[in-house]
């Protein structure tokens, strides 16, 4: 099945993922991947449809250091819509003068809002349909970027619809925060300097923070499955939304 | 001043980017670049606001063969914002369930279109508020994307409008077509198999086609300056739009 990441951090950091896992497994998660890097208000997103283990763009994000304070990752297993640029994960729309980006990883069968035309799919997956009813939705809630508090309660309200018809375990992050809502498999943990590489061997990511942390860091990781052995991972509850903020849950 | 390169292609043709002139000249040019390739809807945006010198991205682009029908490549001097990853061209939209690309060369003074909120800039450049302003009267003027002719007589309305307040050299591309508009500077070239390389030693970007082209294939190119001595480029009259189709002067 797909694989979500999410970082959030309370100061960009030096972030490095590794598909290693990947190369030795090239059946599962063939159908691409994805990245989202937010710097700032601007945001960088590597994509491919290729297996991330001969993806150049795979290879470019393993050597790349890249600051960040709020990543989403998605490697992707097709479900809905066919393996192409198009239908992979993360998705990017602009709302209120932000980027927002979304991926999520489950099944939705039969859900078919009615889309008023702000936001229309490119692609054919379930999924980034119901990233633009997400945003219309949004947008008519709000008349400009609202506190994240406040934003966390309109999302509380909006993410059971379509949960409601199959899995829905997704991560949403306009670069001020990250939010992430659990329908079946999620899992968080919040992490402080000093930081080492986060790694289980047998997974398809690893994420290596770099050595020029400060002693004020904290970074938060959401997950579809824990990363590492043996740290203290927190299973999100079904039907469970979280806002991490400052690399602390908010 | 900054570089717009455009390529349209009547068959996703193999190209390969090269920044090799501006190795040698750290000075000019030193505020980002980006790359945008259509592949099929699907998008692939490369961006940096690095130095095309220093990159890892553009040492991606340079390796990275992509088959692509439309592509729109920037590189920035910049007049207006800061130098940051959100003020990077091309811009990136979504409308009627296409993504539109957008490259600016030039400068606008006093430009301040009212916005109505469906597209809002996230940086501070006078392009991408041009952009949103664009995406915004496009989206008023049709309610579904149109044909490309019908697109055209659109734009040959509006872009005058933004262009009064400065230089507005530009491409956009919706994967479809590639338009391009000039005010004071812009050259475009159509090409028909067999391709070589199209480089002026002299020059920031060079393009290369890859071997794999058949004799039906036919490339048009739009640069701000011509990137070879030795081809009939002709040279946009101010104020001139044009259309590219199927890699031909539409």
């Amino acid at each position: 099945m797909c694989q979500l990441l999410g970082m959030n951090a309370n100061t960009p950091t030096d972030v490095m993922f590794s598909f290693a896992g990947l190369a030795t497994r090239a059946d599962e998660h063939k159908d691409g991947f994805g990245i989202a890097f937010f710097e700032d208000p601007g945001l960088r997103l590597f994509v491919d449809h290729h297996s991330a283990r001969v993806s150049p763009v795979a290879d470019l994000v393993k050597r790349f250091p890249i600051r960040s304070g709020n990543v989403i990752a998605h490697i992707r297993k097709a479900t809905q819509g066919r393996v192409a640029l198009q239908n992979t994960h993360p998705f990017v729309r602009e709302l209120w003068g932000r980027y927002w980006v979304f991926a999520h990883n489950g099944d939705l069968k039969g859900f078919a809002p009615r889309l008023h035309g702000g936001f229309r799919p490119v692609g054919d997956t379930d999924s980034e349909l119901a990233f633009c009813w997400l945003m219309q939705e949004l947008a008519k809630a709000h008349a400009d970027v609202p506190p994240i508090s406040e934003l966390r309660h309109t999302l509380a309200e909006l993410l059971p619809i379509p949960a409601a018809y199959g899995t829905f375990n997704c991560l949403l992050s306009n670069g001020q925060a990250l939010w992430a809502h659990c329908s079946t498999q999620l899992h968080w943990l919040a992490r402080r300097h000093p930081f080492g590489a986060a790694h289980l061997a047998d997974d398809d990511l690893s994420v290596d923070f770099g050595a020029l942390t400060t002693p004020g860091d904290r970074v938060a990781l959401v997950a579809t499955q824990p990363l590492t052995r043996d740290e203290a991972w927190t299973a999100f509850a079904p039907g469970e939304l979280r806002v991490f903020v400052g690399g602390q849950p908010g």
